[in-house]
């Protein structure tokens, strides 16, 4: 509001323009971009696309019986948003499948626990039992004598924290990550962590690990989470001084190869139709629930943006190619395709944005682009301050599924969201409908419309942020 | 805080007791109360107990393997805490079992449901299969032609509402005791009910469902509700107008007889030992969770406030006696065994309360005793105002286990809790020690200890509040 008053007074003195946004884009587009956002803020058809996801298709695990409905159903929404064109790129991966999984304490206090086996996690071959050996984090685990857990348990009890913008992730999801090879190069049979999450509700949450790999790497063995109030039982359990002997069956693995598909609809840019700004989310989701915020959210948030460029009488100079990627979750696999299969095209990508961190209000534009083309960015983030989006000129990164391309060299931005409560639900059977603000989804949708319409607007594009090679 | 100064104005001017306490409790007495308020505030063991309840035993559903482990418990927790007497009273009933329970959509959205047979409920003999139709509430359920559910799968969408007293589970709790029968009345195969509980968490809420009984009662069909985010989500299927069909997996059922104990410790009187303050809380809980707030609380609460009076140099007048009753969850069985074995001794029973609404802190003091013994009740509530309780002169019940003894003419107490989260964990595998303050707790026990003090230390006891026999 301040803002506008601003402009008045900006108009009445200045010859130079008093704004970035002036002197980036024409009039006619800070017009349409800002008819765009107020449009979007005010409702937008995000949460609409997300209940129709969830409910039509619900949990839908890559390669899953959900998965080719899944695609089916995105190819379908895209055309009935509108979009110019819609394709499918293939996509394979390994196919895991989730069996049984099952915990319980054999002695000395005997009751069950509730577990979910990490993705990509072997199975147990049955039932196996051990006494239960409990580290503070993965680096106690990691300090522990060789031999040491021959035949045991062994059990990561460290907490993620909470924050807006989730920085307690990277170094609780190591436990995760690598903490079933560094339990068994102790010896372990198995691996149980507290759950990633800063929950405390009885729900344990998935995600996959990752084994180490090479001739040396040491035997791949069953890991699982514990849910929050599990991990504390399990906790007081093991700091009464007597062995805790568990039972874990555990039955998982990798079945074979998959193939899925990245869904992708393009609104066709009138100039320069061959150029495109990237924006999307992954279609996939965790088979515990019906990944509405993980990431159903980024989905429609992308497709609705988008379609509401479709819907401008004059379409935008670039293309806006919307991508629901296929599995995200189990090691990038749509991203890490997409790159490949375009790497040809990669001065191509304008601009990539990703939404995958749920389902709360955006509140900092950030981005990777050349430094020359800073101002344009900050121009971008002017248009966005109605929607209490400040923009941050250092720190953020690309979305998960465009780290591949903008590692080829594609300028990104980020819409920082607000993720202070996404780890409660995230990667858990509670990630449904019910956890989402639809107006929260509208100021998305109007931030990703404004982003991607002004970035297809600009005279010369974003430049190159070139990164490291994604692995 | 302003009682105090009062108090003290009160102690210059008047020669007439300016406070009912004064009137109805001698100095020592009142000093006593005090102590044992303040102390119990300031920090009490009832916060151990559930923990030590919670992971020891963990879930003791009536008639499980832990359920004597839950016995065997009590008995050495009352001993542990200094009580003069232990001991256990048998308590049969019906021996319900839970085995698989499983929902999925088959069409036309494929997608498994999170469901929880409902206590007490039949089993469905393999796999049944069925359309689904949806009911706003009993109501309208019951309002249904007869046969016009043949064949069908019925589901009661009404939602809980969240207040202080737990207001809304008495209408919303219908559809769980009694729509399995209305629902089979009119042909149908089985019952779904959205969870009658307050969250949006994916967890079903399970709880005893009562077939009608008699000659013309209809065939006992399954019955299981789903999560508040699945009753959502079979919702929004519904409205779509196409037919919903589900297959539903249940087994269970009534197996055989149980038989469990009351357990029961008491602090001897002084001078009429045989004459009890009765205070106490059920020890069974459901399977789901560990039982923390339902109703290890109650339990632990009424143990700590017990065994600091026991703690006492000079022992109260009349016993107090705390009572874990058994299973409770699934007809008030072990309040029922109770009054019918201590049926020619009612009239010794001072007073009663039971704690058996969760963890919340007390707000309110009611009772039901003679008029003549009303003040003698405000006089306690002026004792307990410090601790942020109100006496109410109008209103409250006694607690489920001491229905009852209360139908059989013992006067009761209620210590009325903040139940304002309560059914967001109740009945769930949510019930978990993470839920409880411990401070609440301490807040609990010091009410639970003063007005079992109190009501020990009267002259005349409270008469008698004849109630309609319980059930």
């Amino acid at each position: 509001m301040a803002t506008r008053v601003l402009a008045l007074a900006a108009l009445l003195i200045a010859s130079q323009p008093a704004f970035a946004s002036e002197a980036a884009f024409t009039p006619d587009d800070l017009h349409t971009a800002a008819y765009l956002r107020d449009l979007a803020n005010g409702g937008s058809a995000a949460y609409d696309i997300v209940e129709s996801l969830t409910t039509e298709v619900g949990p839908r695990m890559a390669g899953s019986d959900a998965d080719p409905r899944a695609v089916a159903w995105a190819q379908a929404k895209f055309r009935e948003l509108g979009f110019d064109r819609v394709w499918t790129e293939p996509v394979s991966f390994p196919l895991w499948r989730r069996g049984a999984e099952q915990a319980q304490v054999l002695s000395p206090y005997p009751q069950p626990l509730h577990i979910t086996t990490l993705g990509l996690s072997v199975g147990s071959n049955g039932p196996l039992e051990g006494e239960v050996v409990a580290f503070a984090d993965l680096a106690a685990l990691s300090a522990a004598p060789a031999g040491s857990l021959d035949g045991k348990i062994a059990f990561i009890a460290n907490r993620m924290t909470r924050s807006r913008d989730g920085k307690g992730y990277g170094p609780a999801v190591a436990a995760r990550s690598r903490g079933a090879s560094e339990a068994s190069g102790k010896g372990a049979l198995a691996l149980l962590i507290r759950s990633i999450g800063t929950d405390h509700a009885r729900m344990p949450h998935t995600g996959a690990l990752q084994y180490a790999e090479g001739n040396d790497a040491p035997p791949r063995i069953p890991a699982a989470a514990l849910s929050n109030p599990d991990a504390d039982l399990l906790a007081n359990m093991v700091r009464r001084g007597q062995p805790v002997r568990l039972r874990l069956n555990i039955d998982a693995g990798v079945v074979g190869e998959a193939t899925s598909y990245n869904v992708i609809g393009e609104i066709t840019g009138s100039e320069q139709p061959e150029q495109v700004v990237l924006i999307g989310g992954h279609l996939d989701s965790w088979d515990l629930g019906t990944g509405a915020i993980d990431d159903a959210s980024g989905v429609a948030i992308t497709m609705a943006a988008g379609a509401m460029i479709g819907d401008l009488k004059t379409p935008p100079k670039r293309s806006i190619r919307v991508i629901a990627f296929a599995n995200e979750e189990q090691g990038l696999f749509g991203g890490k395709a997409y790159a490949e299969q375009h790497k040809t095209q990669i001065s191509q990508h304008i601009l990539g944005a990703e939404s995958d961190f749920g389902a709360g209000r955006i509140y900092a534009l950030r981005a990777g682009t050349s430094d020359a083309t800073r101002p344009t960015i900050a121009a971008i983030g002017e248009v966005l301050e109605p929607l209490g989006i400040t923009y941050e000129s250092e720190g953020g990164g690309p979305g998960p599924d465009i780290i591949a391309v903008a590692g080829r060299g594609m300028a990104w931005a980020q819409l920082a969201q607000d993720g202070g409560d996404y780890f409660d639900y995230h990667h858990t059977a509670n990630d449904t409908l019910d956890k989402i603000d639809p107006r929260a989804l509208d100021q998305q949708v109007a931030a990703y419309a404004v982003l991607a319409y002004l970035a297809a607007q600009t005279d010369g594009g974003f430049g190159s942020a070139a990164k490291p090679e994604a692995p």
